[in-house]
């Protein structure tokens, strides 16, 4: 599964680069009688259930709540800027929007993740690109994103997705969402897509883009570039990494402006080595 | 890791009865380049650190929030309550107390964890009960408890932890959450142990026994036996698991007085087959 994942997270979080030690060969066992721990928990449990409920709650709660005054900025960075000298998108008085990544944050893909897993067969950039034509009715909302995109949206906030699935699927992707029950997404002006503008898989531009049209009081994503680019810079050290995301400034717009889901399947930590996630000073043996 | 994960599940979530298709010999290959995906992600994500974080920051906020005003009742259910028909523990003029879990939900267990995982020997119940003798030093406050637990403190609300490592290693288990800057929990006041009453690895006793002395304000618990018993009853189908934990009532308790931490490592869920956490409405095969 780790083949998996690793390669799902390189399209969906938008990576700048591949680490030297992605295996393209198929890892996860075919025809297992479970799926994999990971997959088991996030799609499965009701803990995880819970857990994105409460993230959803949270948003539509803070959304409400965050539109009684008209802020200043909104919570994206201002182009170029970074979490050492933050500073952001002026608000004005434009429309107030409530930006989402797609993949693990408004949708779980449960058709691509259990064939993937159950085939063994590892990530595929050509099943992946099928799933976004034709995966409508076969993606579920994930638990209270639909209570959340619809509060969000009585309360007069434009509800916008930004996500890596390609601009050449739209339809598919709009398709999928309202399938889904979350409403309509229109490629453009509530949906944003890779392939939009020339900058890849970062979604910093995107993010731009609609920053100037709206006054963005959410950020929500189950991956650190649905909120900037600056945590997915190639060959970031992992300790930098995590330096920058809890950081005063980072840790400042956490759960207030910034939300990020649980994600456990796929990420760009899994470059992650025993001594990155486990320090020596902590290692214990049994006599 | 599914050996290693699920059987730890059963000690630490207070599971009633071990499932059928649990393996007791090692399943994890050892010497893997890297550790499991749910490890990595746990353990060494800032994906993961950022998210405890702010379930440690709202759990602050709530209790420093919520005892503004007296409530009428603790978020114990009382005897013989369950989420259909819930009650409470009244709280009386009693001092505000919020309990804890203490294995990932405050402190995460890096050395054991690490060993089993990189070994591959799967979980061993004398290992474990050699690290709650001598583990301290070596298991870390989790992202933010310390803060948390430091603000719940100075607010007069006692931190009181309820965790199912054993009686007869009291001390350790002392000193391992003193070591991690956690402070001080002393068995029988504010340290409650499996083999403390007749109940087992059911917290429900040990909880009536804290209401009955505190206003319960808070549970915080990283598996759902942490906050009622009634989620591990044995044989219990997922679809109904899933059904009470995401009932109105627990619902209106979720993020208000009931905290719950990620924890995709180890839990109930293991049992999970393909058809649970997939359902086959969902199924979609590419072309």
């Amino acid at each position: 599964m780790r083949c998996v994942a690793l390669t799902a997270s390189l399209l969906l979080a938008g990576c700048a680069n591949a680490p030297a030690e992605v295996v393209t060969t198929p890892s996860a066992p075919s025809e297992a009688a479970k799926p994999p721990v990971q997959l088991q928990y996030l799609y499965g449990s009701p803990e995880a259930a819970v857990g994105v409920r409460a993230v959803n709650a949270r948003i539509a709660d803070y959304g409400v709540w965050r539109i009684r005054e008209r802020p200043t900025d909104s919570v994206v960075l201002a182009p170029g800027a970074t979490m050492d000298a933050p500073a952001f998108a002026p608000c004005g008085d434009k429309p107030f929007a409530a930006v989402f990544d797609a993949d693990e944050t408004l949708i779980w893909n449960l058709g691509p993740m259990r064939h993937f897993a159950e085939k063994g067969t590892g990530f595929d950039l050509k099943i992946w690109d099928q799933w976004e034509k034709s995966g409508a009715g076969k993606a579920i909302a994930m638990p209270g994103s639909v209570e959340m995109v619809n509060r969000l949206r009585a309360a007069g906030i434009t509800v916008i997705a930004n996500t890596n699935r390609s601009a050449a699927n739209a339809k598919g992707s709009e398709d999928t969402l309202r399938a889904a029950g979350l409403g309509e997404f229109k490629h453009g002006e509530t949906l944003f897509l890779m392939g939009d503008d020339a900058g890849g898989s970062s979604k910093d531009g995107r993010r731009a883009t609609i920053a100037s049209k709206y006054c963005v009081i959410i950020l929500g994503g189950d991956q650190l570039g649905d909120f900037s680019q600056q945590f997915n810079v190639k060959d970031l050290p992992a300790a930098q990494r995590m330096a920058l995301a809890t950081s005063a400034a980072a840790t400042a717009l956490w759960d207030k402006g910034w939300f990020l889901f649980p994600n456990p399947v796929y990420g760009p930590w899994e470059k992650l080595g025993w001594d990155d996630a486990f320090p020596s000073d902590k290692q214990w043996e049994p006599k």
